[in-house]
């Protein structure tokens, strides 16, 4: 493998070396989406980059929810609706739940906090790995005891490890005072399970939590919520994001569904007006934008198969189907030099994996976006491998 | 003592009473500012009403934020900047503080959720009461145990109670290892401590966190704000508000300032984008909104001064004086049945106090607003009281 490049050693360019734009040190960030550390790296303004590493929905945000942004500016003067009635009714007919099962969020980060409050009342938590940097940032805050249920990839596919997590997650005893903390689809390998895969071990836990914050994603003749299945399940927590669905992760906007009594308790734990009015009225927006929905099913599953194996026929790079709108790559090149090489000649970027100890250097995630955008990602990774 | 309109018995209407238009049964709310639920009983809308229970800046919002928030729309899109940093160099500047100093919080509801995590690490905690409804909710919330210290009032005064709170707090054997809670200036009383009198007790706590909501009300050369000594004090925490003065409480911003160890702790703790893009922009255009500023400063003084007169004037009602920009209102009458006819005749909202359990039904707290709209007040007042 030769690089193209290699008389101007892209890999040589390290985090930081294009700091001194920025009012302090940038730091590799955990999450995906952070434009200002990224800017500063690739001596460009934020606007500029095409971000790959956060996973929004690339057609909005909806007409919709800016025109219902624009028309609640006149009420930022007043607190919002400590019971955000108009959200969690709109919410509600949407899947179908009575008001009462759904609780608002400051993003599904927020709940998260709450979610790891919850956990840290129990023995101990089996925690789907590899996870969302934000499982772990809740669950440390409260000192949870954190068991880890590994997933690994078997021919181009990622599954629990039969012999240790899955085991232990089927053995009652070990489990009965203990919590499940699970995203479906997984982020970041996209890996979907079905829904009675999953409902086949919610009796064996004091408190199991599903982050579906991708689900949406899914049309809804292949999705697999716990939704319709809530009711029967009062030790469920489902958590759910507004924000990468409908591109507005600004304005912070995430909800929970699970049984009123929790909720309840949560209210009372947290802060009394945890959703800006801005974020609510976009909510509501949202969720009744039926055509913005059609679009997005539309246009995700034939975009994702073109990135698929556009990724697929580059040299050293082996894309994991998936069912959200982002695709885990392996790559026989180390993802921070890539990230950093990308950013610098090509003012794109993608979501290294070192936050992820499982996966480490060798593996990076990129969201689906534009068949455009897409391309240019192909042609850029083509140019750099080549 | 006879009641005008003693035909009609205003004080007959409870609160629940008028409820049929709401999904929910509205529940007497433990804030002010509830509008959707003062509405369902008033029978009007929420924008019909005149709100003296939320302690809100009646000259904002400022037309700059306004503006600041309409050119970051587009910002939407993108995750918030994880690190605040224009948001955190404004107030950084405003405070002649490194930026490190300095933490936005959701709200400063939100940060008294850290507050209490914090001092849930602690013996015991001290708290002044009668306390902010959202100091008991954060308290509990990490079963921190509490020891009040009583405000009682002596000649118009509020004072802590010599024989109790005021020696409790001197005596360093029992104060060394617990935390103590208060706000300054003090709400609902209004009562103002001087820097010094705060001072003189900071070292004998582990933590002392001093919520200075109301504080910027206060014109520069007459504010007690403990800013100018944190750098004294690492075991030190004051919480502000940004959305009272500048009239965003929809919006929700609030900041902290403390040691930075102890805030990097609190962004391990906390979820990584809690202010939203909006908030984060408009917070910026506040802080260097000086000529809003002098506006407020010129408007508070006199106009509170007459709101006091004139409540002092009417019969069975004794107001507190106040360095912020609300007032405590002793009563003759039962102020939760004051608020439901001044709320079902006057579409007026004012804030009882039931969830000050040391107050009760004979008090009540109305915010300072315009002169007009206090005239109002005053005029439905004497209407009822006459």
């Amino acid at each position: 493998m030769q690089w193209k490049r290699s008389n101007i050693n892209p890999w040589s360019v390290s985090p930081g070396s294009a700091t001194s734009t920025t009012q302090e040190t940038p730091k590799t960030p955990v999450h995906g989406g952070d434009l200002v550390w990224a800017a500063a790296l690739a001596g460009c303004s934020a606007e500029e980059l095409l971000d790959f590493s956060a996973n929004i929905n690339p057609l909005g945000p909806p007409e919709t929810a800016r025109a219902a942004i624009t028309a609640h500016l006149d009420s930022l003067k007043a607190y919002p609706d400590p019971d955000y009635q108009q959200l969690r009714q709109a919410l509600a007919q949407m899947h179908q739940l009575p008001p009462e099962w759904i609780i608002p969020g400051n993003g599904a980060a927020e709940l998260l906090t709450w979610v790891a409050w919850s956990l840290s009342r129990l023995e101990a938590t089996y925690l789907v790995t590899p996870a969302f940097g934000d499982y772990w940032r809740a669950l440390r805050a409260f000192n949870v005891k954190v068991l880890e249920c590994p997933l690994s990839a078997v021919s181009g596919r990622w599954s629990l490890a039969w012999n240790y997590g899955y085991a232990t997650l089927r053995d009652r005893s070990q489990t009965l005072q203990k919590g499940l903390l699970l995203n479906n689809p997984h982020n970041p390998t996209g890996r979907l399970w079905i829904r009675e895969e999953i409902c086949s071990i919610l009796d064996r836990f004091a408190l199991v939590v599903v982050d579906e914050a991708f689900m949406d994603f899914l049309p809804p003749d292949q999705e697999q919520s716990l939704i319709p299945v809530v009711r029967d399940y009062p030790h469920l927590v489902i958590v759910r994001s507004l924000t990468k669905f409908y591109s507005l992760p600004g304005l912070r906007l995430g909800y929970a569904i699970a049984h009123p009594d929790r909720l309840q308790q949560w209210r009372s734990w947290r802060d009394p007006w945890p959703v800006n009015t801005l974020a609510a009225a976009a909510g509501v927006a949202c969720v009744g934008d039926t055509q913005f929905q059609q679009q997005t099913w539309s246009w995700l599953p034939p975009t994702r198969y073109d990135l698929l194996r556009g990724l697929g026929s580059l040299p050293g790079l082996q894309p994991f189907p998936s069912a959200a709108n982002f695709l885990l790559v392996e790559s026989d090149y180390p993802s921070s030099q890539l990230q950093s090489a990308l950013l610098l000649h090509y003012q794109l970027l993608i979501r290294d994996c070192l936050s992820f100890s499982e996966l480490g250097d060798r593996y990076f995630r990129v969201a689906v976006r534009s068949a455009a955008d897409n391309q240019r990602l192909l042609s850029s990774l083509a140019d750099l491998l080549s």
